[in-house]
């Protein structure tokens, strides 16, 4: 176990901005160790990664559902958060790649009795793991594995800070549907104060020249949120007519009953997506959702299961981003 | 993912009845995607089952455990009842024909979030599983999970309606240790009224030609399971003479202290097996339990280690039977 | 599954004592089927189990990490009491290997519902398992399964007797850093008395020649050890600067409080290593740990951390030994 050079900070790739065709010719080489955020990563990058996924995505509808990219690779889900979801879909997308997966879960483990996470991870570390994959309630965690450990580090979700894999998937999601993401006009809706899915998602969106509106209570959106390049509506009624795509969050009802929104149903009736509001959509809007949906809260039925639902996709998607997360920085390993 | 045909509901099999052996020639072709209970299946389909359980028995045997019948594809554990050993079994029984196996525990999951079983399934099968394994308090579950999903669903146990694999695994086990089925005199013993595994053995046993006597306390056998071809006695000891089986069915310890029965130890007394009740059986009658034993209560140690008892037996046949089920509906799948 | 004879609890192993190199010449050859403890092996038969897992050492650090030497074999891990680490070092070395591997976890499985070790056991092996890795709070109750299993049986910690392969890894890395154990000198520190990680470091460096004195308050290291041939010390500032190995055992918070001993801070600044008190140990003194640590109370970050440290590659070297354990008694198995 060298100890690698820490070099793959910096970018290698070009120009940012409003650019999300693939880049030309063979210039590019993936070079980044770790995928901790979005915004760490330039538009080359990220529609790299893109680009990555697509060619895996094939292989989730094969018979024989494997390739043998990571064979003797070990990946570890290193989860502090519940997360059964996410969990099982690094998990399926690392064996598929021929690696092999385990879980560590933080109950009943040495984290009870008090160890560091610096610790708990070097410790898992030095038994020869190639892959970290990390969710913890506090941001920056993933970004302080990457610094103390050998091993590549992913982000699964860390506090209200990136959840990249999940912006990827849906940023995949729409460029598969509505052929790209330049131009595009996408509304978030929910409670983006609090939500690493948004941020994730404002921060790729842009880069890849899409524009984006944050659609929620004056409470749950903080005008602050200007500075990342998007902009604040509080009526979804008013922005319906005008995106490409509608991202709803979902409700996470630890905020409500707190002074931030008086009730759950009432904030339903103002943000949540029907058959009535989504007659007054463009035709071809596109829904999406990371799950899992409150059924009748944040959508009805007939929309999250209507036409304009991309939700399962997003969770098929999901397996081929991860693959294509799983496989470069490994890649990133070797080069 | 292509949407399935899902006309596999109809038997393809010939005469349902006493018949046992296999199906003659190469006619038969095994269909269904499904493995959700025995009372779908024909007998010349459970037989099926049986005979591909057989070639896959010696698989377990070997020293090298393992065949590449189910390479690259998923199988899920969806667990919603806990059920350490079933998991287990058809976890190795999917690893030993070369597939991927993940657990999904509804604990700590979106289902605790207040996801509903359609949505956690359709979620779980967009990332790419062949086949479900369920398990789940509900009677009927896995038929509404076979009626959304594309992928094959196996029931593990759904609510008091039925066990197919358990029951599958006994009769595997009654037709090696006795030469045959058809004929046979079998006692199931104990709560009939609430038993999954007495009512899959129930009409297992009666489309393969065994005669069927069931064994409890009045409360706990309703008079209504004559309608399944079974016959009825409340006396263990009036039935011990003359049947080639006893399948001795699990205290369920809630079902006492209520109205039903009075004591466990009382209902041990009378409907227990220890060495005297076994001198006054067949001397070659064999005895079974669906595990795990009450030890000193459904039967003494002496008789759940002695010569009669297929206990053991029961449990390594019952991977040879779940690598039929997992192999034959992922073969119909391609039929 | 044949019975397989049950007389590989002699040694057939050579001089016991002051050895440490491989037995000469092609003469040894592995027979036991189980690992249940260092006091059931002969010096020969430790060395060879520290040789194997040198030529294993190298496959955790190779870019593909598998080799197949046991492909198709099944390891369960059927732990009674939590331990991630060494769950996760089992499971890692098992696939490693190329064997499947299954967890079992004693809560909510039929343990719960008040099943017998024994039963539990063999209802698992009845499903076709090679070796069962078992942890336990009951002392001798690996030994009890290996009577009762036809399957190999490996001891990762029961009650306060025996952890033989913590002690093997920690044999392994002295050897590996100090290019040999007899007549090496090693201090174990801490709660002596309670520990089966220092029972069974004793039982092996003794019986490869090295010299062990344990240190601890009196309340923590009964003289009765002495009987294992080792000295006792009451002071760790006493022997700091004659040992070439210091072992500092976890604290245990559950015995404090007690009337054991008064403080863990107390404890700490007594017993506890920092680097004023490394300053006056040998240069190349080498500090273990068998972790999780306690930072600043067994050890300060500056001593766990720094160059005299070995724990990281204890737990690197855990992998190895593991590797050999598992390989060693598959192959006396075949013997």
């Amino acid at each position: 176990m060298s100890k690698r050079a820490k070099t793959a900070g910096t970018s290698s790739a070009g120009p940012r901005g409003r650019r999300s065709a693939p880049p030309a010719g063979k210039a590019f080489v993936w070079t980044k160790r770790h995928l901790l955020g979005l915004d760490e990563l330039s538009a080359v990058e990220i529609t790299h990664i893109l680009d990555t996924a697509e060619s895996f995505r094939e292989v989730s509808t094969r018979s024989i559902k494997k390739v043998p990219a990571l064979r003797g690779k070990v990946v570890v889900n290193l989860f502090f958060e519940d997360s059964t979801r996410t969990r099982m879909s690094f998990s399926l997308a690392a064996s598929r790649l021929s690696a092999d997966v385990l879980d560590f879960s933080a109950k009943g483990s040495s984290v009870a009795k008090g160890e560091t996470l610096r610790d708990t991870a070097r410790n898992i570390e030095a038994m020869g793991i190639d892959t970290v994959v990390v969710r913890h309630s506090q941001s920056g965690a993933p970004h302080m594995l990457a610094r103390c450990l050998d091993a590549s580090v992913i982000n699964a979700g860390d506090g209200q800070h990136e959840h990249p894999t999940q912006a990827l998937l849906d940023m995949f999601t729409i460029r598969r549907r509505l052929g790209g993401l330049a131009g595009k006009r996408v509304a978030i809706v929910g409670d983006i104060a609090h939500s690493r899915v948004a941020r994730s998602n404002i921060i790729g969106l842009r880069k890849l020249g899409a524009e984006v509106v944050v659609v929620g209570p004056p409470t749950l959106v903080p005008s602050a949120i200007r500075s990342m390049g998007c902009e604040i509506s509080h009526s979804l009624d008013e922005v319906l007519g005008e995106v490409d795509v509608i991202n709803m969050l979902r409700i996470q009802f630890e905020r409500f009953g707190s002074n931030l929104f008086p009730s759950v149903r009432e904030y339903a009736n103002i943000y949540g997506l029907n058959a009535e509001r989504l007659r007054r959509a463009r035709r071809d809007v596109l829904v999406m959702h990371p799950g899992p949906i409150n059924r009748g809260l944040e959508m009805t039925s007939d929309v999250a299961d209507g036409p304009n639902s991309a939700i399962l996709q997003q969770v098929a998607n999901g397996m081929a981003v991860r693959m294509a997360a799983l496989f470069l920085v490994n890649q990133g390993d070797q080069a």
